[in-house]
């Protein structure tokens, strides 16, 4: 193969890398639960202790201290909003959400949760894919209710829309073979804000609702350690408070809404493999795993720890995909036009972490793109294989039994969509490196703490501890590998942040 | 796609499937540890108790005897073995073993260790590999000295040999791209004994020597959970003996050695979802992972649950190597000729569990074979593919391909052996579903415990936790996706087991 280095992707990752590694020095180390080692006196009280400020933790707290419960939230970090407040803010909404209704879009729950539940890959959480898409109309009035604003337009393009749209396809749904499934509908809806701030905009006012409840909110603490009773129970947790350990109890129950781990660099390696030698870890450099490791040291199972989410952003401009994505063997693996999670998915996951664009003259890239690298040009699609290594005469006859059907406005292997579908057809032809450490790929992990849908820890057994919570990435929610459409994490960190929070205060959902 | 009912499968798997609930149902709920709810009163002594009788177990309570220990194995069903017992009892070894060196092999530490660590999969456990290899020679001497023989007499087959050969080619190292990786050597060494009786073999002779050494057997006794002091140490076990709870003491440690979890459909489906359709959960009916779920109850972390292997046994016979096996795109992905538990990974992991050998006149299988369904059978590829309902044209070009390069002795894309290249070319062209829950593919798990090159368990922080030790496939171990070679798993559990044995009574091994 050419190599090539993409110094712009090594810059991002090591600027990322470097914050990873200063905030884990920085943190206190946070150790396993001591059993029954209660402590002689608490330094505060509350009812429901809340572990993170993400929209996970921010739901939750705003849940539970509606529901009549003195809440207090503690963040880690200076700055209250997580990685929530680093995204673009999508939430996944649909089955007829009050925003969708006003645009004319036609949806439904069963078409929602065929989706979701369909192309999760094997064995997905069932339980929450259906509750989730039950109530996604009214957990959207919840997050207006909360003062998240949206506007009420449109979005036309497949990626995150910057023109005050707050509605657009932000997953796989009119993609092979999701459309097959269910019937399509544009599901991401996007706080309306300047650019790409949703996520800000989201946790400005969730945020505001928490202070406007009257909880109590202390940032630069780090959790160390749950305290539990010797039945089993969880009184309360061990922080660090400037250096000094502090014993909070919690009378009715502790959230662990911490983030995942992406920024654990060891704990990738162990856990996530796949998404190690991904460009760029994405998320809040507080996605250290604390809380998951917290949990783990109370008795906690965790699950789906390998898996995670992998972008390879081949869009915008959408001209790109009537190019074509193969593997090393120059073989096509995915329809180009599906959301680029699933793409992502497939090259971290499924092809060693490789992959290779190849364009022709009327589907190549803006001179200013560097997403990923161009490798290779040439005037022939053999000279272009020759220059990647190819296997010998393998990308000629891929591209050849592409064309042919392409002429017919068909792609029988992957059905791609007419709308991007035309033989590759002059030069110059090249080859752009989607290689999962060449190309710009954020990377973001799932895995974490089996939970109930109510968000109650279990351990191994299936048995809930006691007065144990968790949402948002600390859990193993409702995002599973591949990652099908944006806002599906952010949107189970809401709607199941909120649960857990209920559920703490003594109180459950609907 | 055509459908077609492996009935001898289906038999297979209601069997196995039967046996699976029969044994969950008769265990005694176990639990999580208790934090600090030391038991008024110790109804068994001991100084290293081991949990689980297979080949780690074994092997860890020979070395804690050896080192000075009281040791008590306990095993929760009637006989003694576990899921070792049941295997080929291959033990993959090199580096010159006494027996390689007998029958001319060369081979060295390097090349073994290329080889694991090359290809299993992206972040393998590099030291486990590294210390296995290393010590490889010597940890053969102490299975001969166990009492385990082997004969001097190589095989030529690449499957588990049945007369009377002890060494063979047990992996992938002949294949691509292994063979460019490390030079290949024979490393699958199998007790002396008739037929596949290797596993009988080797436990019997690992048994034989536990009760030499005075070692304490119990069997029918079920785990049920840890016994914790307030400061973290592990002090003992509660057992179920006859229905009573029982507390046992053990004062050096803790070894966990009770199989992995593929006979607890619940714990495949929740962890390691690509091996829940496979036909045959493959092991002991012990394989409940109630270990793991023990040691996660004590706050241990588990790794690489989603882990295992799923084997697809294409040969013997060989001859069927000239097919080709492809994908739901009718792309081929591997190299024919690669060890079946690659294939299987392969399949399982990355093909959505579905795939197809395509036979020719000179391929085609004998009659009585039932690894796996004949699907379709036609005169021309085009009509075999059309009974398939394969990508129209698909299978076609696949096929054009692979012949006109085998005609040069050349296979571009995997580099089969020259051994088994040739054209497809003549008629009756036959399908044969190679699919995972259609097809015989016996699935075992490899996740487990969080541990160290010396079997201590560690937790989510990665502190060990102290008198508790793991080994076999109740811990994390050397063995990981894609499972690159018959003899890694017991290989792993007899060395990594004496070592865990060893640290549990209290001496470090060398």
């Amino acid at each position: 193969m050419a190599s090539s280095v993409d110094h712009a992707g090594l810059k991002r990752r090591q600027l990322l890398a470097g914050l990873g590694v200063a905030s884990a020095a920085g943190l206190a180390a946070a150790v396993r639960a001591q059993p029954g080692a209660q402590p002689g006196a608490w330094d505060m009280t509350t009812d429901v202790l809340v572990v993170g400020s993400g929209a996970a933790g921010a739901s939750a707290a705003i849940e539970a201290s509606q529901a009549g419960a003195a809440v207090l939230l503690i963040e880690s970090l200076p700055r209250f909003g997580g990685s929530s407040a680093m995204s673009a803010g999508v939430v996944y909404a649909g089955g007829g959400t009050a925003l969708q209704r006003a645009l004319g879009v036609r949806d439904s729950v069963e078409a929602m949760s065929a989706f979701i539940a369909g192309m999760s890959g094997p064995q997905p959480p069932l339980e929450k894919i259906q509750l989730y898409c039950e109530q996604s109309p009214a957990h959207f009035d919840w997050l207006v209710g909360q003062g998240v604003r949206y506007g009420e337009k449109l979005a036309t393009a497949m990626s995150v829309p910057l023109d005050g749209e707050s509605l657009y396809f932000s997953g796989a749904e009119r993609a092979w073979p999701a459309r097959e499934l269910a019937a399509p509908a544009p599901r991401g809806h996007v706080p309306l804000g300047p650019g790409m701030t949703g996520g800000r905009t989201l946790m400005e006012a969730l945020l505001a609702r928490v202070r406007a409840l009257g909880v109590s909110m202390l940032s630069g603490i780090e959790a160390r350690r749950l305290v539990v009773a010797r039945d089993g129970r969880i009184l309360g947790m061990e922080v660090s408070m400037n250096g000094e350990r502090k014993n909070i109890r919690a009378r009715r129950g502790v959230v662990l809404a911490s983030g995942g781990f992406i920024h654990n660099r060891e704990m990738v390696r162990l856990y996530a493999p796949h998404l190690y030698e991904c460009s760029v870890p994405w998320g809040n450099i507080g996605d250290q795993g604390v809380g998951i490791n917290i949990g783990i040291g109370a008795g906690a199972a965790a699950l789906r720890m390998h898996q995670g989410f992998a972008i390879v952003p081949l869009y915008p401009p959408e001209s790109v995909l009537a190019g074509i994505v193969v593997n090393a063997a120059a073989q096509r693996f995915v329809p180009e036009d599906t959301y680029y999670g699933v793409l992502g998915d497939a090259i971290a996951y499924h092809q060693q972490g490789r992959a290779w664009l190849i364009t022709d003259r009327d589907s190549h890239l803006p001179p200013q793109q560097d997403n990923f690298p161009q490798l290779a040009q040439a005037n022939t699609i053999g000279d272009l294989a020759e220059q990647l290594g190819f296997p010998r005469g393998a990308l000629q006859h891929t591209v050849a039994y592409y064309n042919r059907n392409a002429l017919n406005g068909e792609d029988p292997l992957f059905h791609k969509s007419p709308a991007y579908l035309r033989p590759l057809q002059g030069p110059p032809y090249r080859a752009w490196n989607l290689s999962v450490d060449q190309a710009f790929v954020p990377a973001h992990t799932f895995g974490g703490l089996h939970t109930t849908v109510d968000g109650q820890v279990l351990d191994g057994f299936g048995e809930a501890i006691p007065g144990l919570y968790a949402a948002g990435r600390t859990a193993a929610g409702l995002p599973a590998a591949p990652y099908i459409a944006s806002g599906l994490s952010v949107g189970d960190c809401t709607f199941f942040g909120r649960r857990a929070g209920l559920a703490a205060a003594g109180r459950s959902a609907a």
